[in-house]
């Protein structure tokens, strides 16, 4: 799809088929998250593919039961390195720079989704140690948002947003 | 552009032509960044646009001296809204939906930028409190990033990947 109609039309969805997501199309969603930019192409990411029924309903129990997380095919939780670019950067690396790698990726899912037909969504409302502790993470990877993808079983609704004039400022903050 | 194109040739650029970039594409761009998904669609974004050269110089200075940045044409800094979300999400919604929300709308700029011929950049390492004093930051807006955007004087040079066989898991974190 070109890049302007994926943005406009891609929304969060939250309502799947139960029909299943080809191994082939989750590679494509995983082969764009890789070529996210990252601070010094350190690439700070981690991603867990989870299609396991009871390791989704875990997963859908500990993001505070939204339960809509196990009725996806697949769920992809992408995580933060807490180690791959401390080297290089320290805390700035750990507490900052890998934050937003993993967004730049998860970013990349949710558009390649997209993309191929797929429905998606960003969960951030987890309890860290629990989604940690379902997924054996180890103490350099951190979870940053869990994904459930499949076919989407809802219509496409887009969002409004705030205009460009509320948050948009010129040469300095306030300046319109 | 394709997305599957967008996403394969997109790499960072760090040397522009003096030509001026219309403000019709920048509102292009920020057009595109405030469609990212945001955690409740709170969009606890803000951004500054920077055409001065004065005030790019600083920025410049700011980013540890990577003057590149006062080279390009425009330079748009991504910032983090520390309030717009906390009412709703509070301390996580303060120090990490505004980041990933932040995150996700910066890249989108970067993807926007490729998809129209422009070169852009990501720049995560400055000094927060100098670039905050040259934006007139208030409180509750705190930078992320700083894009120098403009047409690209380098040819693009895409860089290589970790294989996904190092970050991706499957079930459980190290199962392969």
């Amino acid at each position: 799809m070109e890049f302007e109609d994926l943005v406009r039309k891609r929304c969060m969805v939250r309502a799947f088929r139960p029909d299943p997501v080809p191994e082939e199309l989750i590679q494509k969603l995983l082969s764009s998250a890789v070529r996210a930019p990252s601070a010094g192409n350190l690439q700070a990411w981690e991603f867990v593919v989870v299609r396991e029924p009871e390791t989704k309903r875990r997963l859908a129990e500990a993001a505070v039961r939204q339960m809509f997380v196990a009725e996806a095919p697949v769920v992809i939780v992408a995580c933060r390195n807490m180690e791959r670019n401390a080297g290089k950067y320290g805390g700035r690396g750990r507490h900052f720079y890998n934050l937003i790698d993993a967004s730049f990726a998860s970013l990349m899912i949710l558009l390649a989704a997209h993309n191929e037909g797929l429905g998606a969504c960003f969960v951030g409302a987890y309890r860290d140690d629990e989604v940690s502790r379902i997924l054996g993470l180890p103490e350099h990877a951190r979870p940053v948002g869990i994904m459930p993808i499949g076919w989407p079983a809802e219509a496409p609704s887009v969002t409004e947003r705030m205009s460009l004039a509320e948050v948009v400022h010129y040469e300095r903050f306030g300046r319109r």
